[in-house]
C-alpha cells in the first residue's frame, strides 16, 4: 500500500471555493489561503446563526497504546461513509502541531484512504494558526518581563510568573532554562521554561472563545503571575491584550479543507489533551453543526481524558449537546490491554484479548454515564482473526451497543459504510439524554473525586501537600466553581501508565493545582506531564524532504 | 490629518486577483492569502523568465535619525508617482516585523498617502513568511541541542555554538539565557541566547537564494558550531535541511499587495541591515524586474549600510543593475547633522542646515563611486523654509544631481509627480556604470579598508584581539573570498552613532567577525550591535486594540 503522503499527492482535490458552495458559503464567506485551504468569516455566523443546529457524533477511544487506535483515521473514514449513504456530514477537527511532525508521530490528519487534505499544508504551516498563537503568548511573555525591567510598578515577584514562553517545536532544552542574565539591560534574572504551543493557555482559550469579544476578555483574565505580597497578576494589569487580540483575530476563523473523496472539513485549534481540554474549537464545532446535518469531532488522547473534558467542559461551556459516541478501538490495542507484548501483537490471542477487553466494557460504560449512545469502532487490521472479532461482537451484543468492523484505512468512505448506518440509526432510535458528570460548583475536591470514581475507577483521591497549599490559594481566590481539567496520562484509566486493562485498588495522587483563568478550569496535575516534548534519536524532521517544486517527502 | 492606519482602512482596495490582472498574472500563477494578498507561483517565473529586465532604482537615504527620514513613503509614492506620469511600475520591498510593530516603531508600510495595504495584515502576520522562518531557524537548534543530547556523535563543543534560536519579537530577556538545565532529560546545559527572527542567517538566506534548490545548498552549508577539536560543524551533518526547506517553501514566494492608489507592490523578505544585508529578496526583486518596466526598491538604514549592501553583497550575488539611487533626505535630519536638538528641528535654521548639509554631501559621492546616477529627494515637512531649501538646491547643483522636493505623505502620487519625473529622466540621459565597490577575492582586511576609507571615510580599521583570531580562524576555513557585510551603527558614517555629519580623523574598531556561510559574507561587527531589541516604558503594543468585528486599531 502507498505511504499516507503518496496517497494525499494523488487525490484529486477540488478547489476550496467548490467545497464552499457545497455548503452553500459564497465568496464573501470566506478567505482563501492557496487554492485549497480557506478561513471562514464572521458574515456565515450572522447568515446562518438562525439555522438548527445538526447532530453532534464524538469520536473518542479506548486507552491508547503507542501505536494509536486511528481515532482521526476513523472520523474521516465516517465522514465520508456518510456521503457514501447519503447523508450530509461536516467534519470538526483538531490542526496539527509541528512538534509531533518533527519529531516521532509524523503527520496528524488521518491515515491511509481516510486523510484530510492538502496534508502538507495541514501538517506544516496550515493558516498561521498556531503561530498566531505563539506570536499572542510570546508577546505577554515579553510584556511582563519588560514591567518588571521598566521599574516593576506591578511588584511582580520573578519567582512566581506562571505564564510561559512558547514554541511550537519539540525542544526539550527549553524545559528549565534561566532568563535574563549578562547585565542590567537584559531583564531581571529569572527561572523560567518554554512549552509548546498546544500547551499554551491561549490556545485553550482560543478553543473556548465565542467570539473576539470573548477572546479579549478570557485574554485579560489569564493569571499571569503574583505579586511580591501574593496578590494575582493578570494580563489586564499587564496591557497589550488588545495587541494579542490584533494577532489573534484571523486564527479564530476555522479553516475548511477536505478530505480525499472532496467532503468538506473544519480543522481548527488543537489544544494539549492533558493541560488543556484536547479538542477543536468551539468556533468550528457550532458552525459545522450549521453547515451540514452530521458533524463529526474528535476529542484528544483515551475518553477518559478527550471525552471526559469534550463533555464536562468544551460542552458545557458551549451549550453543545451530542447525539452520539463513537468508541474506536483495535484489537490489538485489546490484546495489548491484556497483557500481551508489543511484538506479539499480530498473533491470535483470544485469552489475552478476553482480559484485555475489560478497557473497551469500562469506556463503553463510562460513555453511558454522560447520557449519549454509543457504537463501537473496531478499526481493522488484517492480522484480526475471525475467533477474536467474535469476542468483540460478544462483549458489544452483551453491553447492548452497535459495533461495526471498519476498513477505513484501507478502503477510505466505502469501508466505513456499516459505521455510518449503525451510527445514523443510533442516533435516530435513541434519544441522548447528555448531561455533564458533575456540578461545576460543587467544591474542587468533590469533583475530582467524582471523575476519578465514574472514570478512572478510583478508590480516592489524594492531595499531596502541595496540591493542598495550591487548592488553598485557588479557593481563596474564588476559582472553586469551574470544571477541572485532569492532567493524566493517558496510557492508563489510573495515573500510572503501566497499569492496563481496568485498574483496580488504586487512588489518583494529585501533586499540584493550577488556574487557567482564561481558560476558565483549573488544571490538576497527576504524574509527570511533559508540557514540553523532545525529540528522538532520529527525529522524523532527518527524513522530510521539499524539491525544487516544492514537492514535500517523508510526511507519513 | 489622519493616522496612517486611518487612511489605511480608508483605502478602496481592489481585489488582489485585479491587480494580479494588471500585471498579466493569471489565476493559476497566483495563490491567495484571503482577498487582498497572494503569493507568487514558480510558474510565473517560467513564465517570465525571457522577458527583459526593467530599470532598477534603489531608495536609499541619509543617516537616519530617531525620527526616521520617510524612505519607504518616498518609495511608495515614487511608485504611485510613476504611474501618474504614465509610467509601469513596481515596487519590491522588505516585510515588517513584528518586533518594531510591538515595540517602538509601530507600522511599517510606508505613511500617510503613501502606503502598501492592507496594512494590518502586512504589519501583523502577512502570509506568515516570519513565522516560516522562525520555524525553520528554531528546528535547527531543537536538531543540535538533540544531537548532543542523543550522545553527541558530532562532538559538538557546547561552548562554541554560534546558530541561535529566534523569535519574531522584541524581548530584551532571552538576550543571554542558561538552557538545558534541571535534569539529565532536559538536555545538555549551556549559554544561548535567542535573536529577532529578522537577525537569523535563515531570513538572509531566503532573501538571497534564487530557487528552492539554492535554499537548501545554503541551509546545508550553515555554519553552526565547532567541534570540540576546532573543526566546523554545519546544518548538513546536523540533519533536517529538508525539512528545514519545506517550512521555508512558501516563505520563498513574493508577496504580491498593493498601494493606496491601487498600484501593484512586491513585500518579501526583511533582513536586519546590520548584520545581514538589508533588502527585500532577490526572488521578488528579480521577478519586479520582468513585470514592470520600472521596480522601485530600497535597502535598510542610510546609504552607508544598506545601499552598500545592496550593491556589494545583493546586486553582486544576483547580478543586479541598477539604473538610478534615489537617495531620500528631510532638510530637519540635515539641521540634526548641524547639531540642532531634536527639539528645535522645526525652527529655521540655514548656518546649521550648511553645515549638516555634508551628510548629504558624502552620501551623494558615495552612490556615485558606485557608478548609478543618483536623484535627491526630499521629503518635505512644512516647518521647511524656502532659505532652507535654497541650500539644498545649490548643494545639489553643485554636485551635478537633480533634487525633487516631494511632498508624498501629505498628497500620496500626486505629490511625486517632479520626483517620478526627474528619476524617469536621470535613467534615460545618464547610462548606468554599475559595479561593486570592491573585488570580492581581496583578503577581508582589504575589504574592509575599502569600505572604511571609501563610505565611511574612516582614517582606517583597527581590529581586536578577538577580530585578529576570528579573522585567522575565517581564513584556515577559507571564507576569505566572499563579501563581507559590516554590523555598524545606522545613526553616523563612522562606527560612534554620536558623531554626526561627515565625522573625521576617526578609525573604524572590528571587534568581531563571524561568518555567514549560508548567506555568503562574512559579518564584521564595529561597537554594540543588537540583536534582540527590547521594549520600551510604553510599548506601542499597549495601544494597539482589536474590535468584535476584527477592526484593528493603533498601529500606525
Amino acid at each position: 500500500m502507498l505511504s499516507d503522503i503518496e496517497i494525499a499527492k494523488q487525490a484529486k482535490m477540488l478547489k476550496i471555493s467548490e467545497i464552499a458552495k457545497k455548503l452553500g458559503i459564497t465568496e464573501e464567506e470566506y478567505e482563501p489561503y492557496g487554492h485549497y485551504k480557506a478561513k471562514l468569516s464572521e458574515s456565515l455566523y450572522e447568515k446562518t446563526k438562525d439555522k438548527p443546529d445538526g447532530k453532534l457524533i464524538l469520536v473518542t477511544a479506548i486507552n491508547p497504546t503507542p501505536a494509536g487506535e486511528g481515532k482521526t483515521t476513523i472520523s474521516v473514514g465516517l465522514h465520508e461513509a456518510m456521503h457514501v449513504i447519503g447523508k450530509n456530514s461536516i467534519l470538526a477537527l483538531r490542526e496539527p502541531s509541528l512538534g509531533p511532525v518533527f519529531g516521532i508521530k509524523g503527520g496528524a490528519a488521518g491515515g491511509g484512504y481516510a486523510q484530510v487534505v492538502p496534508m502538507e499544508d495541514i501538517n506544516l504551516h496550515f493558516t498561521g494558526d498556531m503561530h498566531a498563537i505563539t506570536a499572542a503568548n510570546n508577546l505577554l511573555c515579553a510584556l511582563i518581563d519588560n514591567s518588571m525591567q521598566q521599574g516593576n510598578p506591578l511588584h511582580i515577584d520573578q519567582r512566581r510568573i506562571m505564564f510561559k514562553r512558547c514554541l511550537d517545536m519539540n525542544d526539550r532544552a527549553l524545559r528549565d532554562i534561566i532568563i535574563g542574565l549578562g547585565s542590567k539591560v537584559n531583564g531581571i534574572p529569572r527561572e523560567d521554561s518554554f512549552q509548546i504551543t498546544v500547551a499554551s493557555e491561549i490556545m485553550a482559550i482560543l478553543c473556548l472563545a465565542a467570539d473576539l469579544e470573548d477572546l479579549k476578555k478570557r485574554i485579560e483574565r489569564i493569571l499571569v503571575a503574583y505579586t511580591t505580597d501574593g496578590k494575582p497578576v493578570f494580563a489586564k494589569d499587564i496591557g497589550g491584550c488588545g495587541a494579542m487580540v490584533a494577532l489573534l483575530k484571523d486564527a479564530l476563523k476555522p479553516n475548511l479543507v477536505q478530505t480525499l473523496e472532496n467532503n468538506p472539513a473544519l480543522i481548527h485549534g488543537g489544544p494539549f489533551a492533558n493541560i488543556a481540554h484536547g479538542c477543536n474549537s468551539v468556533r468550528a464545532t457550532k458552525l459545522a453543526l450549521k453547515l451540514a446535518d452530521y458533524t463529526i469531532t474528535e476529542a484528544g488522547f483515551g475518553s477518559d481524558l478527550g471525552a471526559e473534558k469534550f463533555f464536562d467542559i468544551k460542552c458545557r461551556f458551549a451549550g453543545l449537546k451530542p447525539s452520539c459516541v463513537v468508541l474506536v478501538a483495535t484489537i490489538r490495542a485489546l490484546k495489548y490491554n491484556g497483557g500481551v507484548a508489543r511484538a506479539d501483537l499480530t498473533a491470535e490471542n483470544v485469552p489475552a484479548l478476553e482480559k484485555g477487553i475489560v478497557n473497551l466494557r469500562t469506556h463503553i460504560e463510562n460513555m453511558k454515564k454522560f447520557g449519549v449512545p454509543v457504537v463501537v469502532a473496531i478499526n481493522r487490521f488484517a492480522s484480526d482473526t475471525e475467533a477474536e472479532i467474535e469476542v468483540i461482537k460478544k462483549t458489544c451484543a452483551e453491553m447492548g451497543v452497535e459495533v461495526s468492523l471498519a476498513e477505513i484505512f484501507a478502503n477510505g468512505g466505502k469501508g466505513g459504510t456499516d459505521l455510518a448506518e449503525k451510527v445514523v440509526a443510533t442516533i435516530e432510535n435513541n434519544e441522548s439524554n447528555f448531561k455533564p458528570l458533575y456540578d461545576e460548583k460543587l467544591p474542587i475536591k468533590e469533583k475530582l473525586g467524582i471523575i476519578a470514581k465514574e472514570i478512572y475507577r478510583a478508590d480516592g483521591v489524594i492531595f499531596t501537600a502541595q496540591a493542598e497549599k495550591a487548592l488553598k490559594e485557588i479557593n481563596e481566590l474564588g476559582y472553586d466553581k469551574i470544571p477541572v481539567c485532569v492532567a493524566k496520562t493517558q496510557y492508563s484509566l489510573s495515573d500510572d501508565p503501566t497499569k492496563l486493562g481496568k485498574p483496580e485498588g488504586f487512588e489518583i495522587t494529585v501533586r499540584d493545582l493550577r488556574v487557567s483563568a482564561g481558560a476558565g478550569f483549573v488544571v490538576a496535575y497527576t504524574g509527570d506531564i511533559m508540557t514540553m516534548p523532545g525529540l528522538p534519536k532520529v527525529p522524523a524532521a532527518n527524513n522530510i524532504d521539499c524539491d525544487n517544486k516544492g514537492n514535500i517527502y517523508g510526511l507519513f
